[in-house]
Parts: structure tokens; C-alpha cells; sequence
């Protein structure tokens, strides 16, 4: 499976690189590819830099998306040709995983609507703002709903990401992966309410 | 303080930009430089371009120099214009931090010489191997000894990191930090010794 990891300027770069570290030790599964809108180098606050091919090169059989947060996503909210492209990438998606704040461009699609969410718990008001038709859960770790991926803050798109691998390849895959790299995996998408995936 | 992060082919994603994110998030402290060699775009296994600055363009009063393992170090291990110059920047950096199998490229330099450190659990005998005048401890999550810091495997980059932080701008930063991105700091450096540093 491709996974298409949509890169804008300010992104926050854990929230890139975790979940590329975890599915980049699957690389019989998952093969990743950095997209932008327009292509080219895309930077952010931490002084990080990197190459992006722009959406043209997009398969049209894209199978995941991942959006990632960062103080970036406040500028792209109101960037309408990135909506508009983001829209189309997700919908055509098998599945699309949003990190911290990336919850935020998600809803700006529309395509979230009556569906099961969560985001940055410090941001939650905010990204709640961008659509109140969402059913925004503040106290989960991550939501899975169909096809439907959502995390909290930062670190927490890690352990999305291997509730994520664990619905596609079995627990044992996720735990040996959260091993290899000495991750302390938080197994529990939401710990205070039980696990709605 | 400047952080120069030396980025080599077939890095470990997660050993640089976990590091990256909370170094980033103290920005009045800290600031990023990505080097390489000869500069330009570094790309590992991942899927991931950087764009690095050549070594010419690092300071002489270097302050910290992080250095990441991968894959990659297998092959400059053996690179001796590499090691020459990873000697060099390491002597002049007020701290030097090593991330998984990163330390085998710092002991190659010899400067670890006589001095206690730690890498990844998985690639120990590799490691230990390139060599014998250091006091390996197997069990640490991170060591610090004067002004190297060494931790075990890719995500134990993080709580080093979060320890670095610590020792120099108190436990509460270092805990504002970890919370921020929802991150379970494991503050214990050497689990079953006790804290070495």
C-alpha cells in the first residue's frame, strides 16, 4: 500500500516522522510518498526541509492519506485550492489517518460529517470550530471510524498509527514494530471511555 | 545553542526527528542545523529527502552535535573522510548526543575512549565491537558521561533527549515538553542499575 503523507509549510514534523518510522518497518506493506501542493522543498518552524512531489504525481488508487498537524494548519484552513485538493485525496483514499491538528483540514473538507473524531487536546476548541456536525471525542488517544482515522497530539499519531497496523496486520506486527524502535505503544484508543474501535 | 544534526544515506527517521520536535519546541534555546558531508538532499530507506548543509558551513564554536544511527552506519563506519570529520565537529561540540547505533560512529572516532555509554539492545555486539575501551552498559535507556549523552534504541533518543533537557533547564521544561506532545517521557535513564548520570 502507498501512503501519501501531504507535507505544508509549519507542519509538525513528529507528527510526519513517527508514523513514518513505524510504517517505514514495514516496507513489504507500505511504501511512502511525500506530497505538497505545488511540489518542492517544504519547511517548517523546527528548521526541517524536505523534498515533496507536487499532487499531480498522486495515484489515482491512492490507498492512504496521512495528514499531519502543526501551527501550520492555521493558514492552510483558509488556503481553499489546498481544501479543495485535500478533499479530492481523501475521498478517493481507502483510508485516511489525521495527526494532532490535521483533524482540523480533515472537517474543513466536509467529508467527516456525523462521524467519530479527536484531535489535540490543546487545540480542541479550535479544530470543534471547524465543524460542529463531527462527533469530537476530547478524552481518546485515537478513533478509528470506517475508514476514518483520527489521533491526539504529537506522539499519540504514533500510537494511531500501530492501532492502525493492528487493524491491517494483526497485534503481534504492531507490538514487534512498537519493540524494534523501543516505543512504549499506549495500546488503549481511549482510555477513559474503553476502546470505541 | 545550536544543534548541527549530521544526516547520513539510510538514516533512522525517528532517531532524528523525535529529537527534532522537542528540541524545536524550545526554540529561545535551541536551533537546528541539518549537515552532511557534501550537503545538499540526504535520503534514507523511508521514503525521506532532507536538505542538508555541507560541514563548511558549520561553526567553529559548535554547541551541540546530535548524531542519529539507521542503517546507513554500516557503511560510514568504513567511511574515513566521514569519521575524520565526525571526529573533528564531535571535539569541538560542548555536548555531543548519539542515538542508537549513532554511538558506534562515535566510538569509532575515539573520543568515547575509557568513557560509559549505551546504544541499541538489538545491534549491541555490532556496536560494541568497533570498541573495546568503552564501558558498554546494555541495560540503559540513556547514558550521560561529561558531555556525551548516548541512548538505546530510536525512541530512547527521545527520553535522552528529554534528560538533556533536563540537565540543563530543569526536570519542569523537560516535563512541559514531554506533555506537550502527549509524549510518556521514561525519565529513569538506566531501569535495572538505577540512574547513572
Amino acid at each position: 500500500m502507498t501512503i501519501a503523507i501531504i507535507l505544508f509549510p509549519q507542519f509538525e514534523t513528529l507528527d510526519v516522522f513517527g508514523p513514518v518510522e513505524l510504517f517505514g518497518r514495514l516496507q513489504t506493506h507500505y511504501t511512502m510518498q511525500f506530497i505538497s501542493l505545488q511540489g518542492g522543498i517544504i519547511s517548517n518552524h523546527h528548521g526541517v526541509h524536505v523534498q515533496t512531489e507536487s499532487l499531480n504525481f498522486v495515484s489515482d488508487k491512492l490507498d492512504i492519506l496521512l495528514i499531519p498537524g502543526g501551527i501550520g494548519t492555521r493558514t492552510e484552513i483558509h488556503n481553499n485550492r489546498f481544501i479543495k485538493q485535500l478533499t479530492e485525496l481523501a475521498r478517493k483514499s481507502k483510508f485516511v489517518l489525521s495527526v494532532c491538528t490535521g483533524s482540523a483540514l480533515l472537517a474543513k473538507t466536509g467529508l467527516l460529517q456525523h462521524r467519530t473524531a479527536t484531535t489535540n487536546k490543546r487545540a480542541f476548541n479550535w479544530v470543534r470550530s471547524q465543524a460542529a456536525d463531527i462527533s469530537w471525542v476530547p478524552t481518546a488517544r485515537w478513533i478509528a471510524d470506517g475508514k476514518w482515522y483520527t489521533s491526539a497530539g504529537v506522539s499519540a499519531g504514533m500510537d494511531m498509527c500501530l492501532g492502525f497496523i493492528q487493524d491491517q496486520l494483526g497485534r503481534e506486527t504492531a507490538l514487534r514494530v512498537a519493540n524494534e524502535i523501543e516505543y512504549s505503544w499506549h495500546e488503549d484508543a481511549n482510555p477513559s471511555c474503553g476502546t470505541m474501535n
